[in-house]
């Protein structure tokens, strides 16, 4: 069988993109450098902000530099490509329609895998950016599982999105007080789990070991897919 | 000024990559996704093992696939290129001169900011594995910079050896009592600092936190070396 190599469409953003990396090597099955999973990681950091142009068109459009990177990680021999970013998952189907190889989708398997693992799960509360949120894009693949879902309100959003913005990209230490009382609050609302649906709130759950069943780490179900997918088994955290 | 971009050629090990951008992206001043340093990744796990190919001709020669990666960072538009693997160099003057952008060496980054930063030096520890040992590439370096070395015993070494390969690249925890009691001896032996001369050591600091000036950490000179090199500024660890 020939080997297959996993194409990282990295950078956005650049230190998610490394977590993203690590949590594939450390949660493969391998017991010498030759069994891990071959990489090409593009960490294009100067991708435009995704945010910023799905809620102004008129701010650079980082559609372009994604499907340059995507055309060289299928030229490269990657076997399929991952974007370790829920928020440029809006560009899912132009890029998919870019290259031949596919494209795991991280938001599919995010919510597919909350089905499997959250007992009598109904609904889902959604974290993730402004971009992501107004997209639709989570809301709609958690209907098409005929789940429901919950916002957080308005003021919370504009919370999440500075923890995100000033706090975890800009390499500063997350609020977790205030990131966990608005998961609180999502739960008392009714959601029986949240989906940490932006690869830098993945990056809070590794810096405090928040590892309950109902916070579903996009980056984790992410990293999941892509080992299955290149064919290794999955190493169980002991 | 046009964007340099840094080319990683990795997978040698996996995890040593992977942890080497992390500590890039960590150490650069920076607090937008846009302002950190574009990276090419290759995380080629497949590259035969180098400390076997050192001891014994016979064995896999990594050197092919490693000089093809290097044409490839190239061809992809890389400014420089870093191996952050410090075995790996013992194949250094063959793979610079397979490409015309510079490689960044990381023996020369380690020894020279261990002169800079440890008061007095005099005499450097070198750990590292059996292949760095035997290519005598630290022990040629550091004698250019008119210091001395010192190396493990026979038995240490082969200790060191069994942390690197059966602890470290297996996925498993280091043991932490026997790595110290390693760099203990060298210190009693007359060495005013160690250099972790080999990637997965730099693991073990990491996980460790050991954060000691007289140990120079190989990885993290490369790291400075790599972002001082593509013009950006350090951001010293708070």
């Amino acid at each position: 069988m020939q080997e297959k190599i996993l194409g990282v469409l990295g950078g956005v953003g650049p230190l998610a993109t490394v977590y993203f990396a690590d949590l594939v090597i450390k949660m493969t099955e391998a017991k010498t450098d030759q069994e891990h999973i071959p990489m090409v990681i593009l960490n294009h950091a100067s991708i435009p902000d995704r945010t910023a142009y799905i809620l102004d068109n008129s701010k650079p459009d980082p559609l372009p530099v994604m499907i340059a990177d995507a055309k060289r990680l299928q030229a490269d021999g990657c076997s399929c490509i991952v974007i370790p970013c829920n928020t440029a998952h809006y560009f899912y189907d132009a890029m998919q329609a870019s290259v031949e190889i596919p494209i795991l989708n991280i938001l599919e398997e995010t919510v597919s895998y909350a089905e499997k693992t959250v007992p009598n799960l109904r609904c889902i509360g959604i974290l993730a950016t402004e971009g992501t949120v107004v997209s639709g894009a989570y809301q709609s693949v958690i209907q098409k599982h005929n789940l429901d879902y919950r916002l957080p309100t308005k003021e919370d959003q504009a919370s999440l999105m500075h923890i995100i913005y000033d706090q975890v990209k800009a390499g500063e230490k997350a609020d977790i007080c205030e990131f966990l009382r608005i998961v609180g609050a999502l739960k008392k609302a009714g959601c029986d789990a949240v989906v940490l649906g932006c690869t830098e709130l993945s990056i809070i759950r590794k810096d405090f070991n928040l590892m309950q069943p109902d916070i579903v780490d996009s980056m984790e179900c992410l990293a999941r897919a892509s080992i299955l997918f290149c064919g290794k088994k999955i190493k169980e955290p002991s």
